[in-house]
């Protein structure tokens, strides 16, 4: 939490979500599943992809008619373990809510399901679905594609979506629960936007310009037509590694669906991909747990570097921010609340998160 | 293909492979997994995972008592699209050919098959597994635990394995699949394995010392007790990802079939991932076909820096090893080479490969 943040509990901030993209024409059923995405990414401090956007992503493009607020969301392809959906342009929170229950309703009668979910939009974080799973018992996977961003290893322009992914697993009494949640670039461009907001600097290996120059210590270049970089960084240390990440993303959202590719859908289009593997169809969950407890225990009793933080595992740090968060309110710069009230006004609703 | 290196067509070893195991005890079936598993690897051009290894690794370890050369291979968990298999210590090859074999059984009925192997060992390269759902119009995946091999971030011991996923989907004629295999260390052991062999220098960034030092430019010191880094090196150029996806493969592969973690168990010892996705339950063949190239020509065109190479998927250069290979023979090493006399000479085996 930095300076001059402010505390809101997020009840009320799934309210005013609720409210705001109602008015704008969105189904309440819908707006429910937005704003529980919304709030769980902010619950876990995944501050760039909770309120902070908003006004800007959620209900300004649904105003300005890039998101469909009434998607006919159907089941396309179904098979009992499969299925694919189209998401007819609505928010990507209400394809891929609707994607993961269905993909769970599956895996309760086989073991697995797995669904993809065509012609949606910019669906926020990858892990709040995935965790839709945790509650089931059953480990849960979330892909998308995501906005024009990264040149591939020798690129020079802005090619493909530094495409994200997610895997949930739980992990029994007292341990928090697994929860990998990933772009396949080095950084999102958030971290830049961050730097920028904040007058830090950047180091090498985050992004380049289209001359191949790497952006920093000033971040601002990258703002005009800088390419992120894909996870590895260089031809030495295995981009083609996170570019080959970014293009399986691709091939399981968008061409497994029958979308089109982040290479090719302009803003805020995208392709998703929802999984849920039921655990007690591979092994009892008291064998789940205890694997999963042991194997944390045995690589944090590992040797340490000096002055080495204790070792964490994907989903802790993020578990002990909801933990604190649940309880004290997500903690919001005022340009975020700033939007918001502006948002209110514009709509004509009334502002009470302060 | 390195100076000195001999082709020898890819028949001819298979040939040897399948002799030798069953010299060895491997029944016949089992022994035809392996080397169709060690042929493919090595027409591929993944040479540290083919013959190379070969007599010690397989023959020498199943000699040595440390592989059961008759496994008792069974299915102790079965859904409609889920499973799990014992491998009772046999050879990985077989585990993971059966376990494949059985998720794409299963995505013939319902569209997706998942198979974790517990009990395994050692299953070489990840593709061949991923890559057998391509002739059945399936994308394949595949996973694996490695040998303890990598540091977490700030660690200072070898705590869990480089784990390893494969993917494979078709791409339709005149295409090559998309391949995706990679070790989630920023590089595997064998890179700084061929760079002490041919005297050649290690960059920072692929591995440090018990200390914290980067190991460069010689990369000697790395086979006493050096680390292997995980996939984005740092923590400032993301680390923990590699981090996150090297314990997702440990989630998905030994939590879920109930085996030890990679931090846990003594090598050989592995637990396997194997999923086939159908790809018409999902989306007609044609328009997937359609999509991954549509996807491909998109990149390809996008402006390179000067003095780029053309853009390559994961799986082309492979492709083009294979074309090469299987036509004019596979390159070996003489020492390679020798190693196979030598364990003929063993075996009571005729050596006829040159």
């Amino acid at each position: 939490m930095a300076d001059g943040d402010v505390r809101i509990g997020h009840e009320k901030l799934h309210a005013l979500g609720v409210r705001a993209l109602t008015a704008v024409g969105v189904p309440d059923e819908h707006a429910w599943m937005a704003a529980d995405v919304l709030v769980t990414s902010d619950l876990r401090g995944i501050e760039s992809h909770g309120f902070a956007r908003f006004a800007e992503f959620y209900v300004g493009r649904t105003r300005a008619g890039l998101v469909n607020p009434k998607p006919n969301v159907r089941v396309v392809e179904d098979a009992p373990a499969a299925a694919t959906i189209d998401g007819d342009s609505g928010l990507g929170f209400v394809g891929g809510t609707i994607g993961m229950r269905h993909a769970i309703e599956k895996a309760q009668a086989t073991g697995v399901g797995i669904v993809t979910v065509r012609n949606s939009t910019h669906y926020g974080a990858a892990s709040p679905y995935a965790m839709l799973a945790l509650s089931n018992n059953m480990i849960g996977i979330s892909m998308t594609t995501c906005a024009l961003l990264v040149a591939p290893p020798g690129g020079a322009a802005r090619t493909y979506g530094p495409n994200a992914m997610a895997v949930a697993a739980p992990s029994g009494p007292g341990e928090a629960p697994f929860v990998l949640d990933m772009a396949t670039a080095v950084v999102p461009s958030g971290k830049l936007e961050i730097a920028r907001r904040r007058g830090q600097s950047v180091p090498a290996g985050w992004a380049i310009d289209t001359q191949g120059q790497p952006i920093e210590p000033d971040p601002a270049p990258f703002f005009q037509s800088g390419l992120l970089l894909p996870l590895g960084g260089d031809a030495l240390h295995g981009a083609w590694k996170g570019f080959g990440l970014g293009v399986m993303i691709d091939v399981l959202t968008s061409a497994l669906s029958g979308g089109l590719s982040s290479a090719e859908v302009p803003a805020p289009g995208a392709s998703h991909f929802l999984g849920a593997l039921r655990i007690d169809a591979f092994t009892t969950l008291e064998s789940f747990h205890d694997r999963m407890k042991t194997m944390r225990s045995v690589m944090r009793a590992a040797p340490r570097l000096p002055e080495a933080p204790p070792l964490t595992f994907a989903g802790e740090p993020e578990q002990a921010k909801e933990d604190d968060y649940r309880q004290h309110g997500v903690p919001y710069p005022p340009a975020v609340l700033a939007s918001l009230r502006t948002m209110c006004e514009d709509l004509g609703l009334e502002y009470d998160l302060e």
